[in-house]
């Protein structure tokens, strides 16, 4: 139940496959996603650069802070990780990269001296030595570099040069390739979302179990997620790692989207009591080796009224419009259209607020966008959450949010919570 | 007990007086934690691109999804809102965002006009007319315009031009510039970082109280945080907002810190059981409107042995050695030097694995830090985490973290946990 290595091997010789097509010196990641995707190594950004290296002969390296050389070591795949001590640290921890990248030959010797401020290093600041592998490629001859952005982002109190000041090298920019590639899931990557989905529908059970008139929404959501992964814990503990920086289990939550509050859709948490008459909306996931998935529902607390009734029948109605538009083959562009019709149709429009839904995988949030300005194509192995909403003021949000795989021959619901209203309803 | 708005308008006044001195055209943030520090409102980034935008003649304005319009009228402190349908949407968001700094004479017309790629847009597109305010300053005729980074960051599927791309103009660098402005505190943020400390000691507390031979890390964390997350709602339920990414009450937990685990810091959480013997590093936190404590301790379970009380005091005695190296007007370097030269004195190098500690605010990690590289001088108002560690192999971790603010004439606690091992060891 996680990806093997064969899979994160093939994974990067993908990546090295486009690099030597593109003509690059190699390519540099500096997005955890990517990192994950690529080595199966998961961590928190901080002010500490890390950094995946792909050469154009195909050594993978890693530069990482002295305090996550054994992390780095024992999970990811890598032929070499390379290691600065601290951030600042004297040498910056750009300056070790730049050592690192000149030693892989995808820069030339000194080729930007100047940000080399320190010429002393502790024996411990030296990049460690490898078997150079045999050098197939004109690398270090391009003049250019692959990146998933232009150096290490600036959080958290990280300031440092950008990769085109440190390699004196045009930046290629590789991250709309990595989201098209990362769009298509691997059989075991929908095994692992399918396994999401299995233990957020635990705790969207619970949610709704421990809904109640006068509870608050914190008590019961945490009530809920707390149960889910305990339960999750005793079924699959010795295997389980959620490698989110999210999650670290099971959720299912309200997210603020309570009586009135429900008609801005994602809200941040606040501390309301659930009163009779409320439109409810929910959220649930589970991270597995950072994987999501993602399961919404709309819940009244009591019988909805026949105004509730009738918003909530055209979202329901417009997610079956989403769903009987997607097929491989169509653009994402025709799916929102579809569903945009609907609205118009019905002169709901004043009620819309956002498109019908996004890819989803090791970003709970990914392209392509179920958008009408997306025209990228459907195609088998993508997973979406379709999840056209209604937001009436003073009455309330409406969205279910579900998640399905596009298939040969359709649609697969990974998700299968019911979606009717009288299944929905909180006993007052 | 929160931010108020005279103090959000003083931030924004002094951002402006930096952008008038620097003869910019203005200031655009991206990174939703400074949007958060000049504007109070709180959100979580995706891949619809948020920007605030402050012009050189001193008018506020924010670029948000439709989805966010009613939430950025509420919460922010601002003269106007420009929304755009979605993303991608057609035009994309950035062609809506160029119209907004033309209109607001911060870019000139026509300045890039071949991004502009789709001239028909719905009625609902249109930026907000505003009323103009008198023009006292040069703008547009600078060639520099201030952001935070350059662009909206590629994130979860978002693709787009940069701002030097959409404005035609060069883009000065002013995350540093914030990172020093925010590493100073105003009362009512050591107020709310105060609050935080509170919430987190309560979690802490519970979180010692629950941990047992054979309980689980996480079912002990989740017990602690519940109980702490209830107890904090009870008493400030309709105050509280936690305006965080991350957590949404106080959290206390083991980051997967235990045993032979508790030698790697900042371990992703995994699910083992306390035996005797074991070494725990804990951590406690609880956001308030956005800010954040940092409480660490470093635990036993049964009697420490000998060895584990000889590593635990020189932890203790190392973080000793950087409270009395603290003071306004010593560097951060200095504080770390002495910090290094006690585990020198003491052969503790091989067991060394990152600096002293580093600032805490509205992020969790912030500059300046307490390292022998950061010549920054300490300044009243700074907060910082004092947290020395040593990582034995096959031993454990030991690390306290405390949270201090530097005052006119010394250090003040703002954490107040008991640091010494008698208090520190769970009951077996």
């Amino acid at each position: 139940m996680r990806i093997t290595r064969a899979e994160f091997n093939g994974r990067t010789q993908q990546l090295l496959e486009h690099i030597r097509q593109q003509r690059l010196t190699g390519a540099v990641l500096f997005d955890s996603t990517n990192i994950l995707y690529f080595t199966g190594f998961a961590f928190i950004p901080t002010e500490r650069p890390i950094a995946f290296v792909l050469s154009a002969d195909g050594e993978r390296a890693m530069l990482v802070p002295r305090l996550e050389v054994e992390h780095a070591q024992t999970e990811a795949e890598l032929d070499r990780v390379a290691h600065y001590l601290e951030y600042p640290g004297d040498p910056h921890p750009m300056a070790i990269f730049q050592d690192l990248l000149m030693d892989m030959g995808m820069i030339k010797e000194n080729s930007n001296p100047q940000f080399l401020h320190s010429p002393v290093r502790p024996e411990s600041m030296v990049v460690q030595p490898h078997q150079p592998a045999p050098k197939q490629y004109p690398i270090a001859s391009s003049s250019q570099i692959g990146a998933d952005m232009d150096g290490y982002p600036w959080i958290f109190g990280y300031e440092g040069v950008s990769l085109s000041q440190l390699t004196g090298m045009t930046v290629h920019n590789l991250q709309g390739t990595l989201n098209r590639r990362q769009a298509i899931k691997s059989p075991a990557e929908i095994a692992l979302i399918k396994e999401s989905c299995k233990w957020g529908h635990l705790a969207h059970v619970l949610l709704q179990r421990y809904t109640a008139v006068h509870a608050t929404e914190t008590a019961v959501s945490l009530h809920a997620s707390q149960e889910a992964t305990l339960a999750m814990m005793d079924a699959i503990g010795p295997l389980y790692r959620a490698q989110s920086m999210w999650l670290t289990g099971p959720f299912a939550g309200y997210r603020g989207q309570i009586g009135r509050n429900a008609a801005i859709p994602h809200a941040l948490a606040n501390n309301i009591t659930f009163q009779p008459g409320d439109v409810l909306v929910t959220g649930a996931s589970c991270p597995m080796w950072g994987y999501n998935s993602e399961l919404e529902r709309t819940m009244f607390v009591g019988q909805p009224s026949a105004e509730q009734q009738t918003y909530f029948n055209h979202m329901k109605a417009a997610q079956e419009v989403a769903f009987e538009a997607m097929k491989a083959g169509v653009t994402c562009s025709s799916v929102d259209t579809a569903v945009r019709g609907y609205y118009e149709k019905h002169n709901l429009m004043p009620y819309w607020k956002h498109h019908s839904g996004h890819a989803i995988g090791l970003r709970y949030h990914e392209g392509p966008f179920l958008d009408t300005g997306d025209q990228t194509v459907l195609q088998e192995g993508m997973v979406f959450t379709v999840e056209p909403g209604l937001y009436v003021p003073e009455l309330g949000g409406f969205r279910h949010s579900d998640t399905v795989l596009v298939t040969a021959d359709g649609l697969e619901f990974l998700t299968y919570y019911p979606r009717d209203w009288q299944s929905l309803v909180i006993p007052v």
